[in-house]
């Protein structure tokens, strides 16, 4: 057991890292609205894979190494310093709920996962001039954004060679083309960004790629290494793209919420790069003439004011933005839910289905 | 044949891509240094895989295709519109001189070798701030870093899905191991940038690892997929290296080469990028305390005025740093001819023997 190896708050902390939550968030914990819902959601799945997630971050640790002493640098500020593990989480999580037996491809295929993700955050940084990352210098603000370009791209290679040694054409074939999507959403993104004409569907298109294909396919990873028929294997996938529509949704609503910001979520990032997101769409459509031309001279035209974010927040309260965005999460994470009716009743699923829950309860 | 299809300049135009060389290379041909001795070279090579080379095109065409639409209007920036394509000829030459029967597995996997080294050069040109590629304005020019790296990443994924249809373990294992290695060596070349002790090891390995381990495995592949023994991939590997150093050096020294400007290649980039060329450390090692104390200013603290390019020239001739270049660069051609011994003789192995020998002449 972890437990057993790290201090409590270790423990705790990388619960916290788990949930994407900084040490404030429990410090702030309000008893209704807290993340502490989902926080216990993830330290339940976390308890009962401790073991191979502890095997994950050391091999995480063991694939990063290169003889180029940046690149475990650079990928150590990133990679190893903690953050989200919430998809190698799931692969693992999965797997074992599958039945997957002795081996350790779970573990190095979870690892792999993480490299992806890590790769897209490196560029993403880049791509969004991002200087802060869950709260601590972003890599590109430190190491620069040439390097965080190059180290993306050699994380990328590397989860390759780990898929290759483990051997699944399979695998490589799930994890290659939710990397391809992954990239799709990427630039659908910055083509709808400052765009007011984007559609929901067009929204959603981008989340599915960006964050969805990710979630789906670490979850549906699992169904494959423990060699489980493809029906099981649509049904985690479908699991974990819902899973990762309603996370993303949520990120979403609480770049506008502003009663959260004690949670540690940084308010405003996406307004100011113009990002196109459900809360502004929604408020832009039921805004009236003015609010319509605020969000036009912010969002198309990129001309914003200090005081803007505040009267931009003012109208996503005043046209129910935020729980509209939430309402459409919750049906994703019902959806999620719903995808793992054929899995037998175990603390596996029982966990998996409490983490889709609590999501959507991140936010108010 | 490609010629009956086209008329007789649309080939040349791109063997002239194929050579890396603009159209000015031809009208600015001399008798003996010219650079008609690599384009016919190259032109020789390209009429052998004519067929081959046409199907690759039209593969990479249609392979970068997206619903997302400025994939492929960026992709074709930089793919479609012409370019060499040095790196899928070897794979397509290699795989024939193998004795590759009728399928178009290696037209396939060359697409796939064009579309990674695609990826690194949408990568390099944001890395080195780039607004020139092949004369024209580069993507990240028009479309912004942004969209540079992100259809970067797709190529890359992208790749890797071809990849995996193709189906071969020892492919993916040769691609991807040799795609972690150039950005192992392109982090490398960032860390040496301006940095003068830099040891001409050092150097090497940037080279070997940026350009030389893509050359490698496009060759490698041949071999694999002709099914031949280890022993003929190994040997097609180390032609594939050494013609790849021997074509880096060969790149660097122009880069100082005066006299070669009207081959259309701009003089002076990795000067004021403060690139650690091997005609620098040589320059900079044979040079006397005047020179190596401008070399520290221009290079090492990047203090650049209008005329320190010419000073850089001259000094670069005064201590004969071209000739040493090119005399090592002669080594690697020589060693991947030599590498070619075990293959009967075809008029594949002629042809390849030629691109390795007229590659240094590219240069004086």
């Amino acid at each position: 057991m972890v437990a057993e190896r790290h201090p409590q708050a270790s423990l705790e902390n990388r619960v916290a890292d788990v949930a994407g939550l900084p040490a404030a968030a429990r410090v702030a914990d309000k008893p209704i609205t807290g993340p502490s819902a989902a926080e216990e959601a993830l330290a339940g799945l976390l308890s009962l894979v401790a073991d191979d997630f502890a095997a994950c971050n050391r091999a995480i640790v063991a694939r990063m190494q290169s003889p180029v002493a940046l690149i475990p640098q650079l990928a150590a500020h990133i990679v190893a310093a903690g953050g989200k593990r919430l998809r190698p989480l799931l692969t693992l999580a999965t797997a074992r709920m599958c039945g997957y037996g002795d081996g350790d491809r779970h573990v190095q295929l979870a690892a792999c996962v993480e490299f992806i993700h890590t790769a897209t955050l490196l560029h993403d940084d880049v791509v969004d001039e991002s200087s802060l990352r869950r709260g601590l210098a972003s890599a590109n603000a430190i190491f620069g954004n040439k390097a965080s370009v190059l180290v993306g791209d050699f994380l990328f290679a590397r989860a390759f060679e780990l898929m290759v040694r483990d051997g699944s054409l399979k695998v490589l074939a799930i994890l290659s083309q939710a990397s391809a999507t992954i990239s799709e959403g990427e630039v659908l993104q910055l083509v709808t960004q400052n765009d007011l004409s984007t559609s929901e569907d067009r929204y959603l298109e981008v989340i599915e790629g960006k964050t969805a294909a990710l979630f789906a396919a670490a979850c549906q990873v699992g169904a494959v290494v423990a060699g489980r028929p493809e029906e099981e294997e649509r049904a985690l996938s479908a699991y974990g793209r819902n899973l990762g529509i309603a996370f993303q949704l949520v990120d979403d609503a609480l770049d506008y919420a502003a009663d959260e910001a004690t949670l540690g979520k940084t308010v405003g990032d996406d307004f100011r790069e113009g990002k196109i997101t459900l809360p502004v769409l929604a408020a832009y459509h039921a805004g009236d003439a003015t609010e319509r031309a605020f969000w036009r001279r912010t969002i198309e035209d990129s001309e914003q004011t200090e005081d803007d974010l505040d009267y931009a927040l003012a109208c996503i309260e005043r046209r129910g933005a935020i729980p509209a965005t939430i309402d459409r999460a919750r049906r994703y994470a019902a959806a999620a839910r719903a995808a793992l009716a054929p899995f037998p009743d175990t603390a596996y699923r029982a966990a998996l289905l409490a983490v889709a829950d609590t999501t959507v309860r991140r936010a108010r």
